[in-house]
């Protein structure tokens, strides 16, 4: 099974829809990452899809802490994350730590979807990150604690998700056999009509 | 100010920058929605999207009570929004109640980004709305314990976000002054180097 990065990458195509954004369909997370720095031009232009996402009342609660290999904001975050995924992640030129605002800056009060909304944002720059060629993988095995405690990230924002970002690689610089398989793994999605319902455990029936 | 419906989706594009996905430029919240069905086939791409989404452990945890208008489901969700929300959205032929399994399937423990995931699927809609010339508006203004009670949502699963979909309508339609404000006011983001950090309050520096 000694796949290449681009026959994987065709391997993870979501079949085509027609009318359906291919960007959507093409978008996948992969853990090998290439030995190729992103520019600073592409992250401007993720940071640009992120930050026109939608937002509960406009407080886009979202803050991005981001950093390229050797700076201290990578370390902090490669240091938080989960044994199993520090065996990857330091492969990827860039890391990026996702927390939210959890009240509203207008009022003090919470925010229920705070975290709906940074997810939001995060989608856009994995999406905007395909658009041009680039790969990201979300986690949320880290230590929220930890990465707290590096950063000092105040009380009243929490943490969602690490991002790690770069070029896709070749699966065989993976560190074991169960990363590769994963690589080399088609996506899977449940059926829409599992997850769009008109009552509770019914599908909606669109004929 | 009489700005129409076309007018108004200029004004709303987030300048254009190279490279930026222009779905993710042009997407925006109304809450005119014009007298005119959504096809079902265009809903089922818009539900193709959605769960195409990224999710941790492939856990997939959205839910999506969805309906038309005078569907039982369309009532139950349109009586569950605030009384300002209720003001606008009926004007909108589709609502659609985004709900997250707050604890994982495989292993019932607590999903900590069940609501970041669920985020990224209703973004992933919302960007497939604008895509399709659809608009789609998401709110957090609606009771969930109205919502949980109506349509049986277990204890597991919470309440995320209502999204009104359809047409773009004429800002005129309206019902107040204020809303017609909101809909002809340009759209606003903090710049980027706000929301993406080296430290905490520290911009990320790109050059």
């Amino acid at each position: 099974m000694a796949l290449s990065a681009i026959e994987v990458n065709q391997l993870k195509q979501a079949p085509a829809v027609e009318g359906v954004l291919p960007v959507v369909l093409g978008r996948w997370s992969p853990r090998a990452f290439a030995p190729r720095e992103v520019s600073s031009a592409d992250l401007k232009k993720l940071f640009e899809a992120a930050r026109w996402a939608a937002s509960s009342f406009n407080e886009q609660p979202w803050r991005f802490l981001a950093g390229r290999r050797g700076s201290s904001a990578y370390k902090k975050i490669f240091d938080s994350l989960v044994e199993r995924n520090q065996a990857w992640a330091g492969s990827a030129p860039v890391l990026i730590l996702g927390v939210a605002k959890s009240t509203f800056s207008h009022s003090g009060s919470p925010n229920r979807v705070a975290l709906y909304d940074l997810g939001a944002a995060a989608a856009l720059l994995c999406l905007q990150a395909t658009a041009l060629g680039l790969s990201a993988h979300q986690m949320a095995g880290f230590d929220p604690g930890a990465a707290r405690a590096a950063f000092g990230i105040p009380e009243n924002f929490i943490a969602g998700a690490v991002i790690a970002l770069g070029y896709q690689g070749e699966p065989s610089t993976l560190p074991d056999e169960q990363f590769i398989a994963a690589e080399i793994a088609p996506r899977t999605r449940r059926p829409w009509n599992e997850s769009f319902l008109s009552a509770w455990d019914e599908p909606l029936d669109l004929g």
